[in-house]
């Protein structure tokens, strides 16, 4: 037996160009000799489609989906994730499913049980779910589908579930195993995949199919790297990271085990990747082609820059360098050697007319207040509206460049630096900045070396650096990523050995900030914890303030 | 035996300050002969905490809270909301409970079985629903305690849920039920809470003592209407709608149910009373008290202030009048009118200074290209650094004044009209807003008459008219209401009536929006669908487009 597992990168309610794929995907499958063919999670409508699950239209659009490949399955099975209706009154209205589609006809559907409501997932808002399983056979095997989530409980080991989908079906004595996956990528998710595969088969001693999205969906960005594990615990295959595409595997030959091919995976080339990917699939799936953004001469728009023009194209992106009275000479020079080595193009607009002439408009209003963040505030603000001028007179996209670091502690202006229609580095802390920095010049200098040694500083009054305001970067992040990611309160910060006052300070300023981060740009994802979706916390709020 | 109820505007995360008002509240109340006293769901830390409750930290200071009001139970008993760990490994980490506090200790735990998890409710991402039910026995009396959803489900007529809460207590047989609740208001709910207390006591012939959160969490608005319901099926009392306070009854007359009061709700007053609570709420819980807004001399920005004076005192709020070479005569006249009628401040600053300069400086990389939404977006997002500047000068929060049907279609300026800390009448259909209008308007005249009845207008070119780029509001209103509250499909929105070209219009305009309103400021919400956390759409889709 021939099965094909097709990594795919859905579009979210683009249904018929998901149709399109995959039946283009059978259809070089059957070509191929597969039996089966195993497309991911929720194909049909894209993941996460969100509050669109809510729509009836949309649900129906998901089963004309489910007919049109029907019909299509023939001579070939398909196993494909889309949601069905709960026929009962009682529950939510929804399971989320994976049908067998075979001769022409819908021949089973298994439902998830495990329905993960946590960080970036809100599947309990819409699915009920599983309470049924059952082997399906096709061409004399039998069967065991599941759903992402279902095969993380592996022996009730994940404490946030009670029960365990694959044992209920083990008794069915299953040939083997296919999971239809929507699982987003972050930088320290890269073993657990592959170790959560082999626990599965450790336990059910039959080889498991694992079948991911690839592609960013906004904010969250899927990784590929579907999965096929032999019965003997090895890693028979492993699909490219961030590429869509299919492979196919003899049954028979994973049975054997007798190869092991795990990728090596580089934590930083793994972020570089997939920040170029969700780029890169912002724009296409909008239908846009260019962006714009603005260039200071500093490490955050420099690294922001080369990751554009790698997902665009160098002849897709703008440069727009925008200097004031408080810009340093070099900052000018190391952005246009940027543009020069990235061979894109780059305009300059001095601030200062602008500048002056709110400053003079207001001066009556503001008779006798000192120079204070309402200045830094006002060029920052007078940057972001004549990048979104040129985004509005050009159709650019603009691409914000705050990085995490910032984010956290609100070390930006709201409509001003904080502009953008994505932020491309809201998930990267400064340190990684650094190190992706590092990453992309590792075989020729693209980013200034100048802009990379130079001390950070927003340029925004004479002299200014960020370690005036900031504790230094190396620091902060660590904190930060102890509070953001590993969710540590004060007490526990205390006892791996920060300061008390730091940790005071740091905490607050994350917690009053909770304000500009709602107005924030979507923000590509690569990290357990994300600003966004994943993260959800109240704007008024006295808690560690 | 007498119950009092302390509807209670908590502050999220503000232990000290939620402890000890419940402390001044238990001593109160126990100085006026209260055996019992009830708080409402998870007072001790605000509702909703979102994810701070996944900080060990937190549900600490959530246990101190408790144990500390135990302390001051002694003569009288207290039932109060708060988080409690599940002690199992399996499962979410935290139980919704109402303590039951009695004798200087916790005598009972009821958790909650039946978790929201759709709208703006997100319980299932932190709590285990429970499994056991049991009443408590005070003072020769059997209660049965319950939270909020779980009185829900009577008679299991509730799609949603599958069990009933009550029910599974009712052969201890209680002599009555308290609910300890957070439901929000939306002007379309007012009867569900009266008719679902009354559904209860029918069932179960029991008094029922339902108190709620009174008071805004940001975006959401709580307003109070605890309920007392007598076994007869009469209201005994319902407590006042957006106000704090505490009131004791008697069971026996509860019992004998020989009066009924509920009162009147005129769904207009309860709207504005509930945007004014909203705004006072948001400063209040903030520890600020200065409004600013922009006064284009338009209604949206009229009734903004109109509101933000009564919750905040006209001498805390400054209008800035910001004319440019397209606003009109009248515009600068009305709005003059409107602030002096309110007794507040104002300013006016003209654009054309700013606006001539920055259109200078983009001139040569402009050249060629006709004026368009490139310098309509540029006279917005020069008023909206202008109110910026001056919010950052004096400390002044900025209040945005863009309604529904604006922020729906996404006719509005990101980082222009669209700035500000707190969006007023994001949930308010134009319509609505002038339904307000004509309320606020009812015995004088506040806004003027000539606001009311000018076509709405940008003013961003010349003799520009809303009615330009939009349908009528009438009909686009309706439109909205039915795609967003009541979430028809475009099938069923042509079934209704509505044009098939307008409905594809509309529900294009609204989707490829959503990039606009994932930067928009927290919206009050007053409606059973209001944009923000309530309604969760993806940004890049291809759904309706």
């Amino acid at each position: 037996m021939q099965i094909a597992l097709y990594q795919f990168n859905a579009h979210i309610g683009n249904f018929e160009g998901n149709t399109r794929k995959m039946l283009a995907a059978i259809e070089e499958a059957k070509a191929i000799g597969a039996d089966i063919i195993c497309f991911p999670e929720l194909a049909t409508c894209g993941y996460p489609a969100s509050d669109f699950l809510e729509f009836d239209d949309f649900i129906l659009r998901c089963e004309n989906a489910i007919m049109e490949l029907a019909r299509a399955a023939q001579g070939i099975a398909v196993a494909v994730g889309s949601p069905t209706r709960n026929p009962r009154l009682e529950g939510k209205d929804l399971y989320n499913s994976c049908y067998f589609l075979a001769d022409g006809v819908v021949r089973h559907i298994q439902h998830k049980a495990l329905l993960p409501t946590y960080d970036i997932f809100d599947e309990y808002r819409y699915f009920e779910p599983a309470t049924e399983f059952n082997v399906v056979e096709y061409r004399g095997k039998k069967i065991a589908l599941s759903v992402c989530e279902d095969i993380w409980n592996v022996g009730n080991e994940n404490p946030l579930y009670t029960i365990c989908p694959l044992d209920e079906v083990m008794g069915q004595k299953p040939d083997f195993i296919i999971n239809v996956s929507a699982s987003p990528f972050n930088y320290l998710h890269r073993d657990e995949r592959i170790n959560v595969c082999k626990a599965n088969v450790e336990r059910y001693h039959i080889p498991l199919f694992y079948v991911n999205h690839v592609g960013a969906q906004t904010q969250l960005i899927f990784d590929g790297g579907s999965v096929v594990t032999s019965p003997n615990g090895r890693i028979y295959d492993e699909l490219p990271w961030f590429e869509e595409g299919m492979r196919m595997y003899s049954l028979e030959d994973v049975m054997k085990g007798e190869r092991e091919c795990v990728q090596e995976k580089e934590p930083i080339k793994l972020i570089h990747d997939a920040l170029v990917l969700g780029i890169r699939d912002y724009f296409q799936k909008l239908g846009l082609k260019k962006a714009i953004l603005g260039l200071s001469g500093g490490i955050d728009s420099a690294l922001t820059a080369v990751l554009s023009t790698k997902a665009l194209g160098a002849e897709n992106v703008r440069g727009i360098l925008m200097p004031s009275q408080f810009s340093s000479e070099h900052s000018v020079d190391d952005a246009i050697d940027l543009a020069r080595n990235l061979g894109m193009e780059y305009d300059i607009v001095p601030i200062s007319p602008m500048y002056d002439s709110f400053l003079q408009e207001l001066k009556p209003h503001f008779s006798g207040k000192p120079f204070d963040v309402t200045e830094e505030n006002l060029q920052a603000r007078i940057r972001g509206t004549l990048l979104m001028a040129f985004s509005n007179k050009f159709g650019h996209i603009l691409l914000n460049t705050s990085n995490k670091s910032e984010m956290a502690v609100g070390y930006g202006t709201l409509y001003g630096d904080m502009c953008g229609g994505l932020a491309v580095l809201g998930d990267v802390y400064k340190t990684q900045v650094y190190e992706l920095s590092a990453f992309v010049n590792r075989n020729n200098i693209v980013i200034p070396e100048n802009t990379i040694v130079k001390p950070p500083s927003a340029e925004l009054r004479p002299g200014q650096k960020d370690a005036d305001s900031l504790p230094e970067y190396d620091l902060l992040d660590k904190a930060l990523f102890a509070y953001i990611e590993q969710r540590k309160g004060p007490g526990e910060l205390i006892k791996m050995g920060f300061d008390e006052a730091l940790v005071k300070r740091i905490l607050r300023l994350v917690n009053m900030n909770e304000f500009k981060r709602h107005q924030a740009a979507p923000v590509l994802r690569i990290s357990p914890k994300a600003f966004g979706p994943g993260r959800r916390m109240p704007i008024v709020a006295k808690y560690l303030l």
